[in-house]
């Protein structure tokens, strides 16, 4: 009882853009790679979605096979105009009886309009075949462009590159218990004005009710100016955070996940990049300490960073709760 | 009197950017779309619109629309120039004793110079055409450029894609009156770092004179972390509120506009986006609660929001003046 | 003395980036554009400029001028190479006696290779006239691509278009004297969060020497939500000014520059843009006011701007000085 | 070791991104151009880097040369597949017994394929050739738009064009010493809103060990509104300073390292520019101060910076230690 009034003074926050309601929202509130898990209806499914958002965000490999996919639909189109009004209209081309001879031929010429590249063996004649012939150059053009600027916008794209340990974990820390993640931009990015934010939603008991809360995890050291090696947040877990005095079974029972917030600018970018993510409990870890993930080279002349130690940790013993608290 | 005395003692703002005389703006101030009701003289058309602003703002079928005349434009211009040379100046084109073919014929010459897709059957030939091709070839690149340019612009332009409820209300809010205005992103758009700020510009009786004053709507939260779900503005109308004890009539007659003004960090674009809209009398409901515009999924494991519904409102009571108020 | 002795007491600023020696500075520190009357030596040319700059800032007819120079240098480099291997090597091209007349030709392959408009009627053959129409077609592609991006970033680069009036006025202003510029958008763009900030720079007597510094001007509105309208800066010539009880001869000593920055955020750009201009004493109009710039439409539905009117002033009387202000 | 206690009630500084340890960290913290002196492992090459921050890095002439190669390894994959397929499927194209002669024909077509020139004196004839060219045309303005994208992107990557002094001082200033470094933009960029950051790297004596902190070094003036002429970062070394009463002697053995930091708005590039450096033991000259380095012009009428003076300082004596303080 004495917790559940401790944890009652703290002040929990409501400007997290999450409902605080505990039977509306369903699952996990924010996913691992950062997005938020939520599904909109109620609008036609292309006013819904942007395409631009959705074309940036695909995998490579499928993002590549659309836009294959795109020139291959695109040419078959306009082979298809030029099957209708005659290959005969296209000079050069030899016309078979064959339907798919005719065909193939018309398609190659539509993708020498497309690409511009037009080698001129093949070449529109008469009013109905130069008409389309100059309007496929000009789409393919329009169309070209997009593609290409959108194989831009995705290569150039600013992002963070951060990578977070799989796991939080509740370590020893100044004869205290304290929750830390630990991560590090892991390609030859360099982030400067970093910015690090820990908030916790978790359910607790309001006049005997289960309700949802969100609280601010404060942290030791929340700026650094520069990005420059891994980066351990830390989160003491004194009468100032909301896990305070609470043991394993209690945090398992609050139903918490605990948002990862980082922000920082980038140097190449020249802009301000993002980067979230979320633990929910299946992701702590209960007494742990994260081992070193850089060393001095063996010249020492550099410092080397082992990216695929960033969740390294080993089982720590934790600190007792203190009596006096518990007492309180 | 006590009310306009009251009032008074709220700070007006008069950094809104828009004069405080009630003769010399006419209509509202802000469109529903967020411009300014403003229209701009005294200097050449072509001086005072930015090209690249108003090919931006073009709904889409326009802006394709100019873009085809654009291109139908240049290539009739050149097909002139081959024209008055004489198209004996192009090889592989039969010269006929109609205009019109020959026309016809420049005309498609021309756009294969103009996309670069150059087939070859026809070419140049002789001083004069060849310098007319050249350019035409030059011209073509940069203006393909320019409207490629433009159309991934128009793409990729950040926007904060917010769907702002239709109407503004007056709803009961903890034992009070609050003013409520609600908004969602309707895109797979993901924005942080949300801010927003209502202003209410209204006509007040300074001295027996009505003038026009703009006060701050002050919001019970102005700021959120992340646009998660939908988010309710909420503007209690307390002693602090320029709306105080305001009946039904009494806010008619005030011709007031609530302008509402979004601001937020989009991740893909990495980009800060706004968004404005306004609010005049016809468009406010009074004594009206929102309905619920999320829930839960059947199957519990993410959350699903009805887009349709976020003007969704029903009537309710508002909680009567308090006493003590009138009586001060 | 008594004038001294105060305007010692007002705070002057010391990082305006400006020097305040006297003698090493030449002419006004901006020029009316906003840029820094400044020439830097001691480095080669080519390092010392930043030739993305210079083309950005290049007037429009002259940076089209430099691209055409550009496109016509490099065929004629191509076209002197074809001819240096022998115009024998380019197939369908008639080789004449007149070497102007193979360059001519030479020239009109090369211009077609450039564009990759590849007609086709002469084509290279053999291995030099393959290398060198190969490498031109790739440098074409880059260089269009330069050229082009440039011409896109020239036409979407963020501008303030700000409007400021021609001359600073000093004008009545409740019962005192004010410093007043005028300023406003004169294209089709929108800017909100706009700010000001005026800093004069003026020469002062210290310990009988004539020595340089600078002072803010502190404006009484300095930060507005939307550049809506027109914008007045009134900087009150008040005790805090470093302008309080000087007359038309000793600000004429004074020689005075009052630097204007202006910085806000455009809605389609979604930038910030920034824009500068200077004032010398030579566009102080000293007993002015100005005359309105903007009133309701004849329907009354919108206001109207009249952007040439932003400098309009009529002759306005000055208050005098107060009488205790200049005895003390 | 009264100098040491008050050293240790300087607060030291935890949130630079670089560790406190003095024994994992190797070599100087960051390079001379500004980069962190780091290298990453751990994780495969490709994932570990971002082929778009290298390609913006690479030096120009090593960019141009990558480009070329990437070209020619483009054109000589394909120039294989139409070999394979046979060379009788490209019309036009003589087959010789030569495989060196059929290769580079199938080469140069390939390179009017890539590039979309297409004269079509070659052309591809029959399914497997056209897939080939069809594919190969496709490819080629993909990859040509990533690539001239890249060098646009180099091209008009905000910069901030600082020229720092190659050596930090220890001058006399104002019957103390400070430390300066001095600075310029070097081309014709124009900067506003400067901030900077001076902060030192120095192995400190705790409890009889040697371990590294980090402190600010405050300066004079750490923000300026315009990058107008050059700049002196200056650092008064008093009571505040880490370096108050360090020798010459004492400060070799500190093995000190000062790192820099400068940000700045852009006007043209209308963006936050940034440049860091940094400054060891060896690169400090104790004892001297900077000559001028900008003056007047001949005809009065503007400035002149002598970029070549940067770094130009000559001896100076240094006021000696006040006898109080060391007394202390």
């Amino acid at each position: 009882m004495a917790k559940q009034f401790r944890k009652g003074s703290l002040k929990n926050i409501d400007n997290t853009g999450f409902s605080t309601s505990n039977n509306t929202e369903g699952g996990r509130l924010t996913n691992k790679d950062g997005s938020i898990n939520l599904r909109k209806t109620g609008m036609p499914f292309w006013e819904r979605i942007s395409l631009y958002h959705t074309l940036l965000r695909l995998p490579r490999l499928k993002f590549l096979l659309a836009v294959f996919l795109f020139y291959t639909v695109l040419n078959t189109f306009f082979a298809g105009l030029y099957i209708l009004i005659g290959v005969e209209h296209l000079k050069g081309l030899i016309p078979a009886n064959d339907v798919m001879t005719n065909f193939e031929q018309a398609f190659f010429f539509s993708s020498q309009t497309l690409t511009t590249v037009g080698y001129g063996h093949i070449s529109p004649s008469g009013l109905q075949a130069n008409i389309i012939a100059s309007l496929e150059s000009f789409i393919g053009i329009l169309s070209f462009a997009l593609v290409t600027g959108l194989l831009y916008g995705r290569f150039t794209r600013p992002r963070a590159y951060l990578l977070f340990s799989h796991n939080i974990i509740v370590a020893p820390h100044r004869s205290e218990r304290a929750l830390m993640v630990r991560l590090a931009t892991y390609k030859n990015n360099h982030l400067t004005d970093m910015e690090a934010q820990l908030t916790i939603s978790m359910y607790i008991y309001d006049n005997g009710q289960k309700v949802r809360r969100f609280f601010p995890l404060p942290l030791e050291i929340s700026k650094i100016n520069s990005m420059a090696l891994s980066w351990t947040l830390v989160h003491p877990i004194d009468e100032n955070s909301p896990l305070y005095q609470m043991s394993y079974e209690e945090i398992a029972d609050a139903n918490i996940e605990i948002l990862c917030f980082l922000k920082g600018f980038d140097d190449h970018f020249s802009n301000i990049v993002q980067q979230r993510t979320s633990y929910t409990f299946n992701e702590l870890v209960y007494g742990a300490k994260f081992l070193p993930v850089f060393h001095r080279s063996e010249d020492g002349s550099t410092t080397i960073l082992e990216l695929d130690k960033i969740n390294a940790h080993e089982p720590a013993k934790l600190p007792e709760f203190e009596k006096s608290a518990l007492n309180a």
